[in-house]
């Protein structure tokens, strides 16, 4: 690499960082939808791989997946050079999505055979919800996401309650039920209830005793009215996300309520809204 | 076909209109039945065919097929003819499901045994919706179809996350249990993932071993959690319509729009928004 | 049956009534629980009978049923009997489900070994219903009926787009899957496209081909976004009926909104509310 | 146990039951975290018994087992002893699981082999809601819990409509299907009902008989119609609970309530609501 001046390799730099972490620019827009094409190519490949490895096509994923890996390696590289605190990248969330996107081709040469690598290759598709985030037109997701995060402890406390409920069937089924009906233990038992309680319901394992079938109903009905919850937590989250934009604050010269929280103006006489609002909590 | 005058042609044109493609008169209500019933027919004798295939009735499936597809070539050659620019007709979507459905037929004797073109008659169901759209008591499907618009973005980055949970769930399993326990390749575990993911659950892949249960119980477990997403989605459109209220009006003022339907002033500039205001429908 | 004076006749009518139509009096309330019990026994016979038709309990099981039928016709004199007008009860729903509710045991002596009559024992479960009605106390499930009510057409409409999709859905498995993967027909097609898309999933037929499992997936994705329809329709109309109690109206003291619909005063200024209100239409 | 005077047994007393039943201290934080860390290896502890039953852990197991059951049974009698009325303890719902948590082992001497207590060792997890209650930060399961109980009675008469529903759907498929394809009797039925009504759908048993199958899919689709309905209980009372923000507190002057959080006049007799109210926890 020849050596650049400093105000050059300054400039680089911020031109590359633009390109590369940024969505605004032409370049930086061109970038993001060329990085998309090759994760999913990638992506696409690992995919291929898994249903043609036994054909003649060996040589070409090897080679496919090899220039993926130069590509994101460069990325990667250039990513390091062009942002300022490289180690606060490198540590963060999608540095190291990004690192461990070009090492499964790495990895396959120390470790000859390693098939669970397919993973690791997988994982290059979390990278996409980084663009995006940039695409700033996908906004919406952040309703989702807020009203998701919002939910965070009623979730949390509605799994805990499910895990719970899970190994008291679990048990009860393994005892009821017994080996010889194939709820060997209670691990397996458990993964029966999780099975029943989300209602997927494979029929792997099935009740087959009288008792066992009336205690698998009642768990049944309670799915039911269970699967409730979770969804009235998001629905009601995301209600409120809707509804709350609506301003306590009464106009100064008439007295009503129920202006917009943009409002500045009455929408009943007109009279200006603009008194200080103090900062809200929420 | 007889030489009409310009005028008698004019004439007849929009009579044939009304009764084609309005839904106002009696005519064009009686229209719109007769052609829901041959529809639903000739639906039925394409069921009636797939069970009864191997039966003495070859014949008579036959001669219906082609009564329906008469009937449907000279409702298309009307509709074509009746209309003022018939290139927009052609081109439209129902134009397009209207000349499908009466090629079946047509090009069973072009490609014979052609089994396939069993799904194109079916596709004669699509032209229904039309006929309940003109049939203006069926209102109610709007709200529906406004909530789904409405939550179109909202859908579409939902399930484009889980298509990404799919695809990492269905290689981490194809990875765990393998080939042998049905796991052959990404795309088989694909289809596992999303038939656990949606609840369906046949049970025609399951996962045997215990690291794989225990894989399926946190995708099942997930999958219970963000069925309430889409669910979330939909209420908080279909309440929302109901409650917000919000105007389309613009302010003449400014311009700005998102004012309350109870506002007579605009929350931004002040102006007044008195310009007189359509009754509403709903 | 001794004669009666017409007075004394008229008093045993009014009596009879009271205990068997209403729930006020307290030899009303006895009548219904010890009715629900009755009921409720003679449809546990029934299971039994059904789960131990070989053991030597015939002679009992055709005892109890004898008795219960003897039960519910004298029931059934008595309210015709008492009632004002016979034929409206006759002919009313209850009036049919009481009339149904002995005729099993009657017609099993005309045909012998009627197994089916079963259902019909079945039914007078249906009666329990109408105590509930009766019993004031269980008014919540009004609430529910009405919710169900006002979002009929919305349900209709969405049922019938449904009927569309299976009937799409299983045309296009019939051809993709056909006879030799168990989609013999397109009626067993449809049957597999709804058991896929209310996530029942039994497992007895699924794809086995490629191109079906994508189909299926597809189907399986289209009906975990749409199993938000009625949720969402449901649950807004619930929502609905608490809301709708905020009356528009305001005060005209001092000008403020957002009253209770039975609130004579209102809750900023204490000032009289009763200006007229116009009749609701909803 | 050496004699204590009453003034030290009086303040030791105070200082165990502060530090059991409450989680003001650090040590009574202390003490419920080690008591759940106890409770889920005891549970875990059971759970690996049920899977290596047959390795050389037995000795293991049994001696893990024995310092569980000493560990909870000086917990139960501190409790006893440090509570001011132990009797009220003693008959609470944690009083018994309390004492039930002791009891396996003890049995075991009695009944050797009894394989079911293994369901009363996994009823130990019911003892970490308690803890989970006395920790503030988990109010939000309260929301939860409240919304359940607002709905007590929907919920109620919502199952109760669905039992209904699956004695007459059992029935009906016991009688189209037969004991051949496997509705041997109607509890039996009865339980496919269930597994179908709450879409678990395991596919032990399925219709194969066309009426069969029709019935079975009209139930299916009844139950996709109805899954919405505990859906909309639940959230609309969460959302309830957001909005209506009604205050429990009742006129000074008519005692009428229903007043919202806002008001400052009775609705009813416009009365003065201005009594100090107490700050809200929530």
């Amino acid at each position: 690499m020849p050596k650049l001046s400093p105000e050059a390799s300054r400039l680089l730099k911020k031109r590359i960082h633009a390109i590369i972490f940024e969505a605004e620019t032409k370049e930086g827009k061109l970038f993001d939808v060329a990085l998309v094409i090759v994760i999913l190519l990638s992506v696409l490949t690992a995919i291929f791989e898994s249903m043609y490895a036994d054909g003649g096509f060996q040589t070409l994923f090897y080679s496919l997946e090899w220039f993926f890996t130069v590509v994101f390696l460069a990325e990667y590289i250039l990513r390091i050079y062009s942002i300022e605190r490289p180690s606060k990248y490198v540590l963060s969330f999608y540095g190291i999505i990004d690192l461990v996107s070009c090492l499964p081709t790495l990895l396959s040469v120390l470790i000859p055979g390693a098939q669970s690598l397919i993973v690791i290759r997988a994982l290059r598709l979390l990278r996409i919800f980084r663009i995006f985030k940039l695409a700033n037109y996908f906004s919406e997701s952040m309703v989702l996401y807020d009203a998701l995060m919002a939910a965070r402890v009623k979730i949390t406390v509605f799994l805990f309650s499910i895990l719970i409920i899970v190994t008291l069937s679990g048990t009860a089924m393994h005892v009821v039920e017994g080996a010889e009906n194939g709820f060997t233990n209670i691990p397996t038992s458990m993964y029966w209830a999780i099975v029943t309680l989300t209602t997927v319901g494979y029929g792997d394992l099935s009740p087959k005793t009288d008792l066992g079938r009336f205690l698998a109903s009642v768990i049944m009905i309670m799915g039911y009215a269970i699967i409730a919850v979770p969804t009235g937590i998001i629905t009601s989250e995301l209600t409120r996300s809707k509804y709350q934009n609506i301003s306590n604050q009464a106009c100064p010269g008439c007295g009503s309520q129920g202006h917009g929280q943009d409002a500045a103006f009455c929408k009943n006489c007109g009279a200006s809204l603009k008194t200080p609002k103090p900062p809200e909590s929420n």
